[in-house]
C-alpha cells in the first residue's frame, strides 16, 4: 500500500508538472512546451524551403528529432499521469498530440506520412490554455458559440450557394466553350466560386462578351450573397449580448388588458389576474 | 365503380410511394431518387472532363440513359398519381423535373439542348424536402423572407451601382485609351464591376497613372458600397428576430422565485403574487 | 391680355406633357423619353466597340443625331414651360440634361468632348421619377440619408486608410525594390489599396519573402478595416428603423423611484409626481 | 527677474504661435505647417518616380532641404516653448516629428535611412488637430474606442485564422507539389491568406483538380470567416449607441399632447396628467 501511495505520489507530481502550472517546475514545463510547439511548426516550414533545407538539412533534422523525442515523452507522461487515460487519448487534444508526434517515426515505414505534419499546427491552440489566457478563452468560446448557433443557417446558405455555383458554372462552360480556361464543368464551377466569393484570381477569366456579361451578373449576385453570412453572424452576436431579453406572446390580460406577457406567464404582470 | 375504386386505390399507393415517405417502399423510393439526382449532376460534370469522357464514354452514356429513363417514369408517375396534374406540371418543381428529363431526348432532335442540363442542379433543392429536413426548410424560408423583404432596397442599390459603373467605365475607357484591355466601353464597365465588387481578376488592369488613380477612387468607393447590402440584410435579420422581445429585470418573485419579469411588472407572471 | 392667356395656356399644356404624366400625351412623352435615354446610353457603348462601329457607323451616327435633336427640343421645352427657368437650369437634373445634349455639337468644335458622354448615364436616374417609382424613391432616399448621416465617420475612416496606405506603400517600395512592379511609391500605394480593399488584381505582386510577409500583414489588417464601414452603415440603418426609441436619463422619481425617464420629462411616467 | 519674465513672455508667444491658433500668426503658422506636411509627403512620392526624379532632381532636392530645415526649426521651437519638453519628445507626435525630420541628415551618415520617410505620412494625422476638426476627432475617437473594445475578440479571431492558414497552407503545399508557385510552405501559407481574405492576386493559383477543390473549400470558409470581424465591430458600434434608449409608444397625452411616452408609462412625462 505504501508503494501504491508512493507510486500515486510520483504520478501526482508528474500530473502537477504537466497539467498544472502552480509549481516552478510546472511553469518551466509549460514554457518549454510552448517554445517547442512553436519551434516544431517553424521546423516544418523551413524544411519545405529548398534553399534553407539544402544548407541546414542536418541541423533541421536533428532539431526535428529533439522535438519528436520531447513530444513522445510528453505524450507518454500525459497518459501515465492521468486517471482516465482513454479519455485523454480520444480527446481532441489527445489525438492532435499523437498525430503531431508520429510523422517522423512513420516516415521510415511509409511515404506520404508528412500529411500529418499539417496537423501539428493544431497544437498552437494549446497555447491559449498553457498561457492561462482565460480571458481569451472566454472570448474564443463566445465566438464559437455564436458560430455554432448560426450553423444551420450557414449550412443552408452554403448549400444554396453550391447549387447556384453548379448552375452558373455549367452555363459558363457552355458559353465560353473551351477557351479561356473553362475546359470542363468542374473547372467552371471552381471559377464561379472564385468569382462569387470575390476572390478573383484571374487565372481563368471570360473572354466572350456574353461570358463577361454573365460574370457581371454573378459578381452582382455575389454582392447580395456575401451580405448573408455577415448578417447571420452579426445577429447571432447581438443576441448573445442581449441575454436579459425574453420572448413574449400576443396574449392580452382579461382583467386589465395588459399585453406583452412572457410565453410561459400564468398571471398578468400588471394586475396579478390569472391569464 | 369497383374498377374506379381499384384504380383510385392503385393511384393512392403510387401517390404514397412518390409523394410521401411513411411506408418502407416510399422511403426506398426517396433514397433511390436522392442518389439518382446526385448521380445525374455528377454525370453532367464528368462528361465535360475530356480525359474522363474519352475513357469512360460508354459507361457515362449508359448511366445517363438509366437516369433519364428513371426520371421519365418518375415524371409520368407524379402526373398520374396526383389529383391536379396541371398544378404540379406548372409548379417550380414540376418544370425543373421536366427540363432535367428531356435533354437526352432532345439531343437527337436539335443541337444546343445541353443548356438544359444546367437546370438539373435545381433538382438538388428537392433534397431538402425529400430528407424531411424541416428544420433546414424553416431556416431557408427565414433567409428567403429576409432577402425578399429587403428586395426593393437591394434593387435600388444595384440600379445605382450599375449607373455608377457605366459612368466610371466610360471614363476609364477614355482615360486608358485602347491599351491594357480597355478596348470598348462595355469591357470597361465589366472591369469597373470587377473592381467595385472587389473581385479583381487582373485580366484587365489600368496602366496609366491617371487610370490607376481612378481605380483607387473606385476601390475606395467600393468599400462604402459593399457595406450597403450587408447593412440592409443585417437590419432585416434583426427585425425578424426582435419582433416580440421585451426587456426583463433580475427581480425574483418572493412567492414562487420565478425570474425574468418584465421591467414594469407588478405581479408575478407565474403565481400572480404582488412583486 | 387674351394673347397672354393663350400663350400661358399653351405653356401650361407643354408643362403638363413634359413634367406630368396624367394625360395620355404626357404618358406617351414619358415612355418615349425613357426609351431614348436608354437608347442614348446604349449608343455610346456600341460606338466604342470597334467591330460594331465599323459595320454600322452610319446607323449609329444617325441615331445619335435623332437622340441629340430630341434631347435638344426637350431641354428647350423644359426651360420654356417652367415658371422659374433658372432654377431648372442650375438644378442637378438641369445640368445633366444640358451636358448629355451638347457632346455631338461640341465634337465639331473641339476634340475630347466625348468625356461628357460619360455623364449621360446620370440621366438613367430620371427613370425613377418618370416611372413614378415612388416606392423606390422612398427606399433610395432612406439609403441616401443613412449614408449621409454616416458621412463624417466614413470620411475619417477613409482618411486614416489613405495615411495607412501611404505608409505601407512606401515600405513595400523600399522592400521590393524595383522588381515585381513596385517601380515607384505612387504605384506601391496603388498596390496597397488594391490589397487593403481585397480587390487583388495581381498585376503587381510581391516576390521577396519579406514583401510577401508584409502583404500578409496588410491583408489581415484589411480584414479588420473592411469591417468598419459595414459596421457604420449597419448601425445607421438600424437607427433609422428604431425611430420610436427615445433617449432616457438616469434620474429617479422622488415619489415612486421609477427610473428610465425621458431626457425631457417633467413628470414621472409611473406616478405622475413632479420630477 | 525682468529678463526672466521677458524670456518667459517670448516663450509664451512662441507657444501661442505653435500650439494654438487664436492669433493671426498662429493661424498662419498652422496653414504653412499643413502645406509643408502635405508637400513633404508628395516630395517623397515624386522622388521615387524615376522619370520625374531624372528631370527635376535639383528642384526636389532643394524643396526637401526647405522642408527639412522648417521641420528642424519647428521641432526645436516645440521643445523650447513647452513647459515639459520630455513629455512632448516621447509623445506619439513628438517621436513622429523627430523621425520625419532626420532622414535627410542621416542620409549623409548611413544608407537605408529612407525607411524613416515612410513614417512621415503619420504627420498627416496632425492635420485633424491643426484644422480644429473637433467633430472629426470625436468621430475618430468613437471608431477607435469601438475597435479597442473589440480588440481581444479580433486578436483571438486572427490567431485562429493564422492557425487555419498554416494547416491549409501545408496541405496545399503537399497537394500541389512544386508546380503552380506552391514552392514552399511559407509561400503556400501566403497563398492561403491571399485566398481567405478574398484578395486573390492569381500570381499563385492551384492547377490540380484536388488543389482547386481545396481552394474552393478555403474560399467558402473565407465567406464565414470574413463575417466574423464585421459582426464583432457592428455589435460594438451598436452597443455604444444603445446604452440609454428605451422603447416608446405612439400614445398622445390627453392634456398636453406630448408624444413619445414609455410603453409602460401611466402619467405624462411632460404635464403629469394620467394617460
Amino acid at each position: 500500500m505504501k508503494a501504491q501511495k508512493k507510486h500515486s505520489g510520483w504520478k501526482n507530481s508528474l500530473h502537477e508538472v504537466i497539467y498544472e502550472a502552480d509549481t516552478p517546475l510546472g511553469k518551466l514545463f509549460d514554457i518549454v512546451l510552448v517554445i517547442l510547439i512553436v519551434l516544431s511548426v517553424i521546423l516544418v516550414m523551413l524544411e519545405s524551403v529548398k534553399e534553407v533545407d539544402v544548407k541546414y538539412h542536418q541541423i533541421l533534422f536533428t532539431l526535428e528529432w529533439v522535438v519528436t523525442v520531447f513530444f513522445s515523452f510528453e505524450y507518454i507522461a500525459r497518459i501515465i499521469s492521468i486517471k482516465k487515460p482513454w479519455k485523454y487519448i480520444f480527446s481532441f487534444y489527445g489525438i492532435i498530440d499523437f498525430l503531431s508526434t508520429i510523422p517522423l517515426y512513420l516516415s521510415y515505414l511509409l511515404a506520404g506520412s508528412q500529411v500529418l505534419l499539417a496537423l501539428r499546427a493544431f497544437r498552437l491552440l494549446r497555447i491559449f490554455r498553457i498561457l492561462k489566457l482565460v480571458k481569451f478563452l472566454g472570448e474564443a468560446s463566445q465566438l464559437r458559440d455564436a458560430l455554432r448557433a448560426s450553423r444551420t443557417k450557414i449550412m443552408v446558405f452554403i448549400y444554396v450557394v453550391i447549387i447556384l455555383s453548379i448552375i452558373m458554372g455549367t452555363l459558363m462552360y457552355l458559353i465560353e466553350g473551351n477557351d479561356a480556361g473553362f475546359t470542363s464543368i468542374p473547372r467552371s464551377i471552381y471559377w464561379t466560386i472564385v468569382t462569387l466569393t470575390t476572390v478573383g484570381y484571374g487565372d481563368i477569366a471570360p473572354q466572350t462578351n456574353l461570358g463577361q456579361f454573365m460574370a457581371t451578373v454573378i459578381m452582382i449576385m455575389g454582392y447580395g450573397i456575401i451580405a448573408v453570412p455577415t448578417g447571420i453572424v452579426t445577429v447571432e452576436f447581438n443576441k448573445r449580448r442581449e441575454k436579459q431579453w425574453v420572448h413574449t406572446n400576443t396574449q392580452c390580460c382579461p382583467s386589465c388588458s395588459a399585453e406583452g406577457h412572457r410565453d410561459d406567464a400564468k398571471y398578468c404582470y400588471n394586475c396579478g389576474e390569472l391569464l
